[in-house]
């Protein structure tokens, strides 16, 4: 029963006995996620009491299930949606399309006719034929610029493959205004698992200056769309997600002033730790007769729910029914015939030496971005089950 | 039409009037694998003839659609299953359990039950542990061992995550009798995509070793299984199949004897040039005003189906409407808001200048690995199509 304890002493809503009767009890006939939507619930109002007055969009992505939705808008939450398929689930759950964004900077232009007709106004754009097609299919809209902004240390830097350099924002909002769009402001990304508050000084400072420099030079800039990457708990430290919301907040406000509306698009924060996952082991075993460490293979891996251990990027914690007698170190695999379905090799995790195929395990922290990961069927595996409770 | 001229000057079956006519003609509403049945059943009875007496597995997991399922078991191929999904499917279409192996030397034990009771007795193992568990689900049943061979190098050399050291040979095969199973052989893998015959030299000389101790030593061993590794063509110079599989057999024989039953298991090359996929050019953009490059976004990416695109691993070929026109070098990347949705950053592809938004991109050599890594909806987006002609 690890609490986390963060920078800021505040204790992560982490563990709910509900969740745990349903995971130590239930019987599974695969992998499942089990998800609690009182956690969600919980995160959100802890985040959304640091983040004041801004408007927050659940990036729907992290983890779309239906009752996370419904339950997030019963909250007052708004959504972000990065494609039709994402629209089409919030407006089937009654929320508004003013409350939607089609915030995915790479749209068919299909998918922005059909959001168009459906009542959103709000989308994100980075190019030049990003803005000809949003011009085309939703005559009018409201558009937000995204620029591209340097590492800033998060664990998982973004590449460039979303935004656009400083130089082309005014010239893509003189294009909005020219092709009858309203380019209302900016958005940028500052990585996911951003673990502490002050990591955003230098790049909201990077946007401060191409905000003003867009003020300056004329355009009436409203909404500043401050993306995500606040942070989920995988291990290592993190700051409470009220504190680190009022933190950012008060950051934005000193550099953009009172007067700007402000977007957030959480996620992974909203819900990683509100899941688990039941997993079991098939099999441990020794390559030969001099290895040190054993490989665990379980039944769930990289193509079946556990993308994000690729290049061991998030570690997650594991349960075993043997927790506390004497470990040792394990390569950690999943069970398809795929060779780089391998979860941590790096780094061997240390576990029980008397752990055998038929145990289950405990996966924390898999409320985000493992459930639409999974493959339809690599290798004969069906997807992730998931169970909302 | 880049035929493709091997090494022996050897031309694969790659392009079929049909399948030209669907992708150049029909309409898709989202990215779309079509795969044509009659290259790959020329591509099985090419292969075969190579492999003379040898029985072939296909190896489901690299396209488990029905219909390819259903023309290879027509051709009178047998077929090597991952997963009792896997199983399933083959009993769905006929196919006698005594043509179906039970390859994964990680499964379930009421996978290995069900695979018994559906009369299935060829099963792998590399561990003490999956010993028992067959034993136990599966008694008496014919298991071969896998052992782990040194890389020889293939485009993708196998991790250790399959397959025990040479020394845990015996001990396993000794193992196993005393359980009351039957050991019947050796199995290895020589690594996906080995490209020439004679890569195979080396691996199948480490085997040969450990074969002829184990019958030293006085075990019965009649079934050398020599797994998959046969290529596909990506664009890099392969050996015609039929040429490759009578050298790759010429040498087992000269190795192994006349004596033992050979089995192999193909995947990739039955498939690979089979199918093609039909995408769609979302965005073309740059990122800054000084950058030599084009971000070119298509409607399909890693976790939609081009997975095997991680690391730059496979390299597909793409043809454009533009195809003969100028190019410029352009970074490929997937429609998702994930950062690492990237195909080829790192060698970038050269591209017609001319490409935009809403141009078709056909993407060669795609009838393997790609239907079944596609993620269920990640993003929203909907699981690759595919439609078999």
């Amino acid at each position: 029963m690890a609490l986390i304890h963060t920078a800021r002493d505040v204790v992560a809503p982490d563990y709910s006995p509900k969740l745990e009767t349903v995971l130590q009890t239930a019987e599974f006939d695969r992998p499942t996620l089990v998800v609690d939507t009182d956690i969600v619930a919980e995160n959100f109002r802890a985040l959304k009491r640091g983040l004041g007055d801004a408007a927050v969009h659940y990036a729907v992505k992290a983890n779309p299930h239906p009752e996370i939705i419904a339950r997030l808008h019963a909250e007052g939450c708004g959504f972000d949606a990065a494609s039709r398929g994402e629209i089409e689930l919030c407006l089937a759950q009654g929320i508004r399309p003013r409350n939607i964004s089609f915030g995915n900077t790479i749209k068919r232009e299909r998918d922005i006719a059909f959001a168009h007709q459906a009542g959103i106004t709000l989308f994100a754009a980075d190019a030049e034929e990003e803005l000809h097609k949003i011009a085309g299919a939703a005559p009018g809209a409201r558009v937000y610029i995204r620029v591209i902004v340097e590492p800033n240390g998060a664990d998982w830097p973004l590449t460039r493959k979303f935004g656009c350099a400083a130089e082309r924002v005014q010239p893509l909002m003189q294009l909005a205004l020219d092709l009858g769009l309203e380019p209302v402001g900016l958005s940028f990304h500052v990585g996911s698992q951003t673990r502490y508050a002050h990591m955003w000084s230098d790049t909201l400072a990077q946007v401060a200056r191409i905000w003003h420099d867009a003020c300056d030079a004329g355009f009436d800039l409203t909404l500043l769309n401050i993306g995500g990457g606040f942070p989920g708990y995988y291990g290592d430290e993190i700051d409470g997600a009220e504190p680190y919301a009022a933190d950012v907040m008060a950051q934005v406000r000193a550099l953009f002033g009172p007067e700007p509306q402000i977007m957030a698009e959480p996620g992974r924060s909203l819900v990683a730790n509100a899941g688990a996952i039941a997993a079991e082991v098939l099999l441990v075993s020794r390559k030969s007769d001099t290895d040190l460490h054993r490989w665990v293979y379980l039944d769930i891996g990289r193509f079946s729910g556990l993308a994000e251990t690729e290049g061991e990027a998030i570690r997650y914690q594991f349960e075993t029914p043997h927790d506390g007698e004497e470990t040792g170190p394990c390569i950690l695999a999943g069970p398809s015939c795929d060779s780089v379905d391998v979860l941590y090799e790096k780094r061997p995790m240390p576990l029980p030496l008397s752990l055998a195929a038929g145990d289950r395990v405990i996966i924390r922290g898999c409320g985000a971005y493992t459930s639409t990961y999974s493959s339809v069927g690599f290798n004969g595996f069906p997807p992730l089950d998931v169970r909302v409770i």
